[in-house]
Protein backbone atom coordinates (compact mmCIF):
# COMPACT_ATOMS: atom_id res chain seq x y z
CA UNK A 1 0.00 0.00 0.00
CA UNK A 2 1.05 3.74 -0.81
CA UNK A 3 1.69 5.44 2.32
CA UNK A 4 -1.12 8.70 1.84
CA UNK A 5 1.71 11.15 1.95
CA UNK A 6 3.17 10.00 -1.21
CA UNK A 7 2.07 11.69 -4.36
CA UNK A 8 3.21 8.80 -6.96
CA UNK A 9 3.87 5.09 -7.24
CA UNK A 10 7.19 3.65 -7.79
CA UNK A 11 7.66 3.43 -11.62
CA UNK A 12 8.10 -0.45 -12.63
CA UNK A 13 11.28 0.40 -14.12
CA UNK A 14 12.84 0.92 -10.72
CA UNK A 15 11.75 -2.33 -9.61
CA UNK A 16 12.90 -3.88 -12.73
CA UNK A 17 16.56 -2.05 -12.49
CA UNK A 18 16.67 -3.13 -8.80
CA UNK A 19 15.85 -6.85 -9.69
CA UNK A 20 18.20 -7.10 -12.41
CA UNK A 21 20.73 -6.76 -9.49
CA UNK A 22 19.66 -7.43 -5.65
CA UNK A 23 23.57 -7.43 -4.53
CA UNK A 24 24.29 -4.00 -5.72
CA UNK A 25 20.75 -3.03 -3.93
CA UNK A 26 21.61 -4.27 -0.76
CA UNK A 27 25.11 -2.58 -1.20
CA UNK A 28 23.23 0.20 -1.35
CA UNK A 29 20.44 -0.41 1.15
CA UNK A 30 23.39 -1.02 4.01
CA UNK A 31 24.50 2.47 3.06
CA UNK A 32 20.91 3.83 3.54
CA UNK A 33 20.28 2.10 6.65
CA UNK A 34 23.68 3.49 8.45
CA UNK A 35 22.81 7.28 6.83
CA UNK A 36 19.51 6.72 8.31
CA UNK A 37 20.85 6.23 11.38
CA UNK A 38 23.31 8.98 11.30
CA UNK A 39 20.49 11.30 10.62
CA UNK A 40 18.26 10.25 13.28
CA UNK A 41 21.27 11.04 15.56
CA UNK A 42 22.12 14.25 14.25
CA UNK A 43 18.08 15.15 15.25
CA UNK A 44 18.75 14.22 18.90
CA UNK A 45 21.92 16.59 18.85
CA UNK A 46 19.55 19.33 17.76
CA UNK A 47 16.77 19.61 19.76
CA UNK A 48 16.89 19.18 23.68
CA UNK A 49 12.81 17.90 24.13
CA UNK A 50 13.37 14.00 26.38
CA UNK A 51 10.70 12.47 24.89
CA UNK A 52 11.66 12.77 21.56
CA UNK A 53 15.01 12.09 22.13
CA UNK A 54 14.05 9.01 23.35
CA UNK A 55 11.71 8.08 20.43
CA UNK A 56 14.16 9.22 17.84
CA UNK A 57 17.04 6.78 19.85
CA UNK A 58 14.63 4.56 19.45
CA UNK A 59 14.33 4.80 15.61
CA UNK A 60 18.07 4.94 15.45
CA UNK A 61 18.69 1.84 17.21
CA UNK A 62 16.04 -0.14 14.77
CA UNK A 63 17.97 1.52 11.87
CA UNK A 64 21.51 0.04 13.03
CA UNK A 65 20.01 -3.71 13.50
CA UNK A 66 18.32 -3.35 10.08
CA UNK A 67 21.90 -2.16 8.68
CA UNK A 68 23.88 -5.14 10.70
CA UNK A 69 21.02 -7.16 8.95
CA UNK A 70 21.55 -6.13 5.78
CA UNK A 71 25.42 -6.54 5.87
CA UNK A 72 24.60 -10.32 7.54
CA UNK A 73 22.88 -11.06 3.89
CA UNK A 74 25.26 -9.30 1.76
CA UNK A 75 28.43 -11.62 3.60
CA UNK A 76 26.01 -14.85 3.16
CA UNK A 77 25.70 -13.80 -0.98
CA UNK A 78 29.40 -12.75 -0.66
CA UNK A 79 28.52 -9.13 -1.66
CA UNK A 80 31.66 -7.21 -0.64
CA UNK A 81 30.81 -3.85 1.75
CA UNK A 82 32.68 -0.95 0.33
CA UNK A 83 32.17 2.24 -0.94
CA UNK A 84 29.42 3.16 -2.48
CA UNK A 85 27.97 6.57 -4.65
CA UNK A 86 24.70 7.25 -3.10
CA UNK A 87 21.53 8.16 -5.58
CA UNK A 88 21.10 12.02 -5.59
CA UNK A 89 17.37 11.50 -3.94
CA UNK A 90 17.84 12.46 -0.82
CA UNK A 91 20.73 15.14 -1.18
CA UNK A 92 17.99 16.50 -3.91
CA UNK A 93 14.66 16.52 -1.70
CA UNK A 94 17.04 18.01 0.56
CA UNK A 95 18.20 21.27 -1.08
CA UNK A 96 14.72 22.57 -0.47
CA UNK A 97 14.71 22.57 3.33
CA UNK A 98 15.02 26.03 4.89
CA UNK A 99 18.19 26.56 7.13
CA UNK A 100 17.77 30.03 8.68
CA UNK A 101 15.07 29.56 11.75
CA UNK A 102 16.04 26.83 13.46
CA UNK A 103 13.11 25.85 13.82
CA UNK A 104 11.78 25.66 10.55
CA UNK A 105 15.03 23.93 9.66
CA UNK A 106 13.85 21.09 12.11
CA UNK A 107 10.30 20.91 10.74
CA UNK A 108 11.59 20.30 7.20
CA UNK A 109 14.65 17.87 8.25
CA UNK A 110 11.10 15.52 10.03
CA UNK A 111 9.14 16.56 6.84
CA UNK A 112 11.58 15.24 4.33
CA UNK A 113 12.85 12.11 6.32
CA UNK A 114 8.88 11.37 6.79
CA UNK A 115 8.76 11.05 2.73
CA UNK A 116 12.07 9.02 2.27
CA UNK A 117 11.01 6.55 4.99
CA UNK A 118 7.41 6.50 3.15
CA UNK A 119 9.20 5.86 0.04
CA UNK A 120 11.29 3.23 2.00
CA UNK A 121 8.51 1.22 3.12
CA UNK A 122 6.73 1.24 -0.74
CA UNK A 123 9.82 0.00 -1.73
CA UNK A 124 10.30 -2.76 1.02
CA UNK A 125 6.69 -4.07 0.08
CA UNK A 126 7.97 -4.34 -3.40
CA UNK A 127 10.57 -6.01 -3.11
CA UNK A 128 9.27 -8.25 -0.70
CA UNK A 129 6.75 -9.27 -3.34
CA UNK A 130 8.62 -9.92 -6.25
CA UNK A 131 12.41 -10.94 -5.53
CA UNK A 132 13.02 -14.49 -5.98
CA UNK A 133 15.10 -15.11 -3.47
CA UNK A 134 12.98 -16.20 -0.11
CA UNK A 135 15.15 -15.43 2.31
CA UNK A 136 15.69 -11.92 0.76
CA UNK A 137 11.89 -12.05 0.38
CA UNK A 138 11.50 -12.18 4.37
CA UNK A 139 14.06 -9.66 5.39
CA UNK A 140 12.45 -7.05 2.76
CA UNK A 141 8.86 -8.10 4.92
CA UNK A 142 10.31 -8.18 8.53
CA UNK A 143 11.61 -4.25 7.00
CA UNK A 144 8.76 -2.98 6.41
CA UNK A 145 6.74 -2.43 9.49
CA UNK A 146 9.40 -0.65 10.56
CA UNK A 147 9.46 1.93 7.68
CA UNK A 148 5.60 2.50 7.93
CA UNK A 149 5.99 3.38 11.80
CA UNK A 150 8.81 5.78 10.98
CA UNK A 151 7.16 7.62 8.49
CA UNK A 152 4.02 8.22 11.15
CA UNK A 153 6.24 9.18 13.88
CA UNK A 154 8.91 11.20 11.90
CA UNK A 155 5.60 13.23 11.45
CA UNK A 156 4.32 13.52 14.51
CA UNK A 157 7.77 14.77 16.06
CA UNK A 158 7.72 17.39 13.60
CA UNK A 159 4.76 18.49 14.66
CA UNK A 160 6.91 20.08 17.99
CA UNK A 161 8.34 22.54 15.52
CA UNK A 162 5.75 23.63 13.40
CA UNK A 163 2.95 22.45 11.02
CA UNK A 164 4.08 19.24 8.79
CA UNK A 165 1.00 19.27 6.68
CA UNK A 166 1.43 22.86 5.61
CA UNK A 167 5.49 21.92 4.27
CA UNK A 168 4.31 18.34 2.97
CA UNK A 169 2.41 19.26 -0.27
CA UNK A 170 6.02 21.20 -1.32
CA UNK A 171 8.05 18.36 -0.31
CA UNK A 172 6.27 15.46 -1.51
CA UNK A 173 5.76 17.55 -4.70
CA UNK A 174 9.59 17.43 -5.24
CA UNK A 175 9.60 14.05 -3.72
CA UNK A 176 7.30 12.96 -6.50
CA UNK A 177 9.13 14.74 -9.41
CA UNK A 178 12.64 12.85 -7.99
CA UNK A 179 10.96 9.38 -8.15
CA UNK A 180 9.51 10.22 -11.54
CA UNK A 181 12.47 11.05 -13.42
CA UNK A 182 14.36 8.42 -11.56
CA UNK A 183 18.48 7.72 -11.84
CA UNK A 184 19.84 5.29 -14.67
CA UNK A 185 21.30 3.21 -11.46
CA UNK A 186 20.49 0.70 -8.96
CA UNK A 187 19.67 2.05 -5.57
CA UNK A 188 17.18 1.95 -2.73
CA UNK A 189 15.82 5.64 -3.48
CA UNK A 190 17.16 5.98 -7.53
CA UNK B 1 38.53 -3.22 39.46
CA UNK B 2 40.61 -1.41 37.19
CA UNK B 3 40.81 -1.68 33.55
CA UNK B 4 44.32 -2.45 33.04
CA UNK B 5 45.29 0.22 30.47
CA UNK B 6 44.30 2.64 32.79
CA UNK B 7 47.54 4.10 34.87
CA UNK B 8 45.90 5.50 37.63
CA UNK B 9 42.70 5.50 39.41
CA UNK B 10 40.01 8.25 40.01
CA UNK B 11 40.74 10.54 42.88
CA UNK B 12 38.74 10.56 45.88
CA UNK B 13 38.14 14.19 44.51
CA UNK B 14 36.31 12.75 41.82
CA UNK B 15 33.68 10.89 43.41
CA UNK B 16 32.85 13.36 46.10
CA UNK B 17 31.94 16.18 43.62
CA UNK B 18 29.67 13.61 41.42
CA UNK B 19 27.95 12.54 44.38
CA UNK B 20 27.42 16.25 45.41
CA UNK B 21 25.46 16.59 42.37
CA UNK B 22 23.61 13.75 40.83
CA UNK B 23 21.37 15.45 38.73
CA UNK B 24 24.24 17.00 37.06
CA UNK B 25 26.35 13.78 36.70
CA UNK B 26 23.41 12.25 35.04
CA UNK B 27 22.28 14.91 32.84
CA UNK B 28 26.37 15.08 31.51
CA UNK B 29 25.83 10.99 31.55
CA UNK B 30 23.48 11.37 28.88
CA UNK B 31 25.27 13.54 26.69
CA UNK B 32 28.40 11.39 26.44
CA UNK B 33 26.00 8.06 25.91
CA UNK B 34 24.61 10.00 22.90
CA UNK B 35 28.56 11.21 21.79
CA UNK B 36 29.70 7.82 22.18
CA UNK B 37 27.21 6.24 19.68
CA UNK B 38 27.69 9.27 17.55
CA UNK B 39 31.51 8.14 17.82
CA UNK B 40 31.30 4.52 17.10
CA UNK B 41 28.38 5.61 13.87
CA UNK B 42 31.64 7.85 12.99
CA UNK B 43 33.84 4.84 13.06
CA UNK B 44 31.39 2.59 10.98
CA UNK B 45 31.69 5.31 8.04
CA UNK B 46 35.29 5.29 7.70
CA UNK B 47 36.20 1.84 7.76
CA UNK B 48 34.01 -0.90 4.96
CA UNK B 49 35.64 -3.79 6.86
CA UNK B 50 31.69 -5.77 7.34
CA UNK B 51 32.64 -7.32 10.69
CA UNK B 52 33.64 -4.47 12.18
CA UNK B 53 30.92 -2.37 11.04
CA UNK B 54 28.49 -4.81 12.69
CA UNK B 55 30.55 -5.00 16.15
CA UNK B 56 30.64 -1.19 16.05
CA UNK B 57 26.73 -0.76 15.14
CA UNK B 58 25.73 -3.24 17.68
CA UNK B 59 28.14 -1.29 20.27
CA UNK B 60 26.58 1.96 18.82
CA UNK B 61 22.74 0.35 19.60
CA UNK B 62 23.85 -0.17 23.18
CA UNK B 63 25.19 3.00 23.82
CA UNK B 64 21.73 4.79 22.78
CA UNK B 65 20.11 1.99 24.91
CA UNK B 66 21.90 3.68 27.99
CA UNK B 67 21.00 7.25 26.61
CA UNK B 68 17.46 6.24 27.03
CA UNK B 69 17.92 4.80 30.26
CA UNK B 70 19.25 7.70 31.54
CA UNK B 71 16.93 10.12 29.76
CA UNK B 72 14.01 8.19 31.60
CA UNK B 73 15.76 8.23 35.06
CA UNK B 74 16.39 12.10 34.59
CA UNK B 75 12.42 12.20 33.88
CA UNK B 76 11.70 10.70 36.98
CA UNK B 77 14.15 12.58 38.99
CA UNK B 78 12.32 15.87 37.64
CA UNK B 79 15.84 17.19 35.62
CA UNK B 80 15.65 18.63 33.08
CA UNK B 81 17.30 17.85 29.61
CA UNK B 82 19.18 20.68 27.85
CA UNK B 83 22.15 21.65 26.84
CA UNK B 84 25.29 21.25 29.27
CA UNK B 85 29.16 21.95 28.33
CA UNK B 86 31.52 18.63 28.34
CA UNK B 87 34.35 18.01 30.04
CA UNK B 88 37.33 18.70 28.21
CA UNK B 89 38.69 15.40 29.04
CA UNK B 90 37.52 13.43 25.79
CA UNK B 91 38.57 16.79 23.37
CA UNK B 92 42.11 16.94 25.19
CA UNK B 93 42.52 13.10 24.72
CA UNK B 94 41.81 13.59 21.08
CA UNK B 95 44.06 16.04 20.72
CA UNK B 96 47.01 13.87 20.61
CA UNK B 97 45.76 11.31 17.24
CA UNK B 98 47.04 11.59 14.36
CA UNK B 99 45.43 12.74 11.80
CA UNK B 100 47.48 12.82 8.43
CA UNK B 101 47.37 8.69 7.52
CA UNK B 102 43.48 7.68 7.67
CA UNK B 103 45.08 4.56 9.75
CA UNK B 104 46.99 5.67 12.07
CA UNK B 105 44.41 8.41 12.59
CA UNK B 106 41.69 4.98 13.09
CA UNK B 107 44.49 2.90 15.08
CA UNK B 108 44.28 6.27 17.21
CA UNK B 109 40.81 6.78 17.73
CA UNK B 110 40.14 3.33 18.51
CA UNK B 111 42.59 3.48 21.47
CA UNK B 112 41.13 6.49 22.68
CA UNK B 113 37.46 5.08 22.92
CA UNK B 114 39.03 1.78 24.61
CA UNK B 115 40.51 4.53 27.12
CA UNK B 116 37.69 6.45 27.71
CA UNK B 117 35.03 3.38 28.15
CA UNK B 118 37.53 1.54 30.25
CA UNK B 119 37.45 4.85 32.58
CA UNK B 120 33.40 5.09 32.15
CA UNK B 121 33.06 1.03 33.78
CA UNK B 122 35.41 2.17 36.32
CA UNK B 123 33.22 5.13 37.21
CA UNK B 124 30.41 3.23 36.56
CA UNK B 125 31.92 0.69 39.39
CA UNK B 126 32.24 3.80 42.23
CA UNK B 127 29.35 4.87 41.55
CA UNK B 128 27.49 1.98 41.53
CA UNK B 129 28.57 1.15 45.06
CA UNK B 130 28.39 4.97 46.22
CA UNK B 131 25.56 6.27 45.48
CA UNK B 132 22.66 6.20 47.66
CA UNK B 133 19.49 6.07 45.68
CA UNK B 134 19.26 2.20 45.18
CA UNK B 135 17.29 2.88 41.74
CA UNK B 136 20.70 4.69 40.04
CA UNK B 137 22.78 2.32 41.95
CA UNK B 138 21.40 -0.44 39.96
CA UNK B 139 21.15 1.62 36.79
CA UNK B 140 25.11 2.09 37.22
CA UNK B 141 25.75 -1.36 37.97
CA UNK B 142 23.63 -2.50 34.71
CA UNK B 143 26.01 -0.17 32.54
CA UNK B 144 29.30 -1.78 33.62
CA UNK B 145 29.27 -5.02 31.78
CA UNK B 146 28.78 -3.22 28.28
CA UNK B 147 31.59 -0.52 29.19
CA UNK B 148 33.82 -3.07 30.21
CA UNK B 149 33.31 -5.36 26.89
CA UNK B 150 33.54 -1.95 24.87
CA UNK B 151 37.19 -0.92 25.87
CA UNK B 152 37.99 -4.72 25.18
CA UNK B 153 36.10 -4.63 21.74
CA UNK B 154 37.53 -1.60 20.96
CA UNK B 155 41.23 -2.24 21.07
CA UNK B 156 40.49 -5.51 19.54
CA UNK B 157 38.72 -3.81 16.94
CA UNK B 158 41.65 -0.98 16.59
CA UNK B 159 44.45 -3.80 15.62
CA UNK B 160 42.91 -4.04 12.31
CA UNK B 161 44.81 -0.81 12.20
CA UNK B 162 47.92 -1.20 13.64
CA UNK B 163 49.16 -2.45 16.45
CA UNK B 164 47.12 -0.77 19.86
CA UNK B 165 49.82 -1.51 22.11
CA UNK B 166 52.08 0.59 20.45
CA UNK B 167 49.87 3.70 20.86
CA UNK B 168 48.59 3.18 24.23
CA UNK B 169 51.66 3.48 26.46
CA UNK B 170 51.38 7.35 25.27
CA UNK B 171 47.83 8.05 25.45
CA UNK B 172 47.67 5.95 28.62
CA UNK B 173 49.77 8.68 30.00
CA UNK B 174 47.92 11.53 28.41
CA UNK B 175 44.61 9.88 29.91
CA UNK B 176 45.92 9.54 33.47
CA UNK B 177 47.73 12.71 33.18
CA UNK B 178 44.07 14.82 32.84
CA UNK B 179 42.50 12.43 35.66
CA UNK B 180 45.10 13.03 37.75
CA UNK B 181 44.31 17.07 37.02
CA UNK B 182 40.75 17.01 37.03
CA UNK B 183 38.49 19.53 36.01
CA UNK B 184 36.42 21.66 38.68
CA UNK B 185 32.85 20.69 37.86
CA UNK B 186 30.03 17.76 37.94
CA UNK B 187 31.05 15.63 34.85
CA UNK B 188 31.51 12.20 34.07
CA UNK B 189 34.94 12.25 33.12
CA UNK B 190 36.16 15.35 34.55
Amino acid sequence: MLAPILRCASPDSWLERALSDVDTLLHDHAHCEQKAASTMLSLVFRQPDPELAVQLSRMAREELGHFEMVLREMKRRGVVFGKLEPARYAAELSRGARKKDPREAMLDSFVISALIEARSAERMELLAHAVPDPALRSLYQSFRPAEERHWQLMLELGATFGDPLERLPYFAGREAELIRNGEPWVRMHA
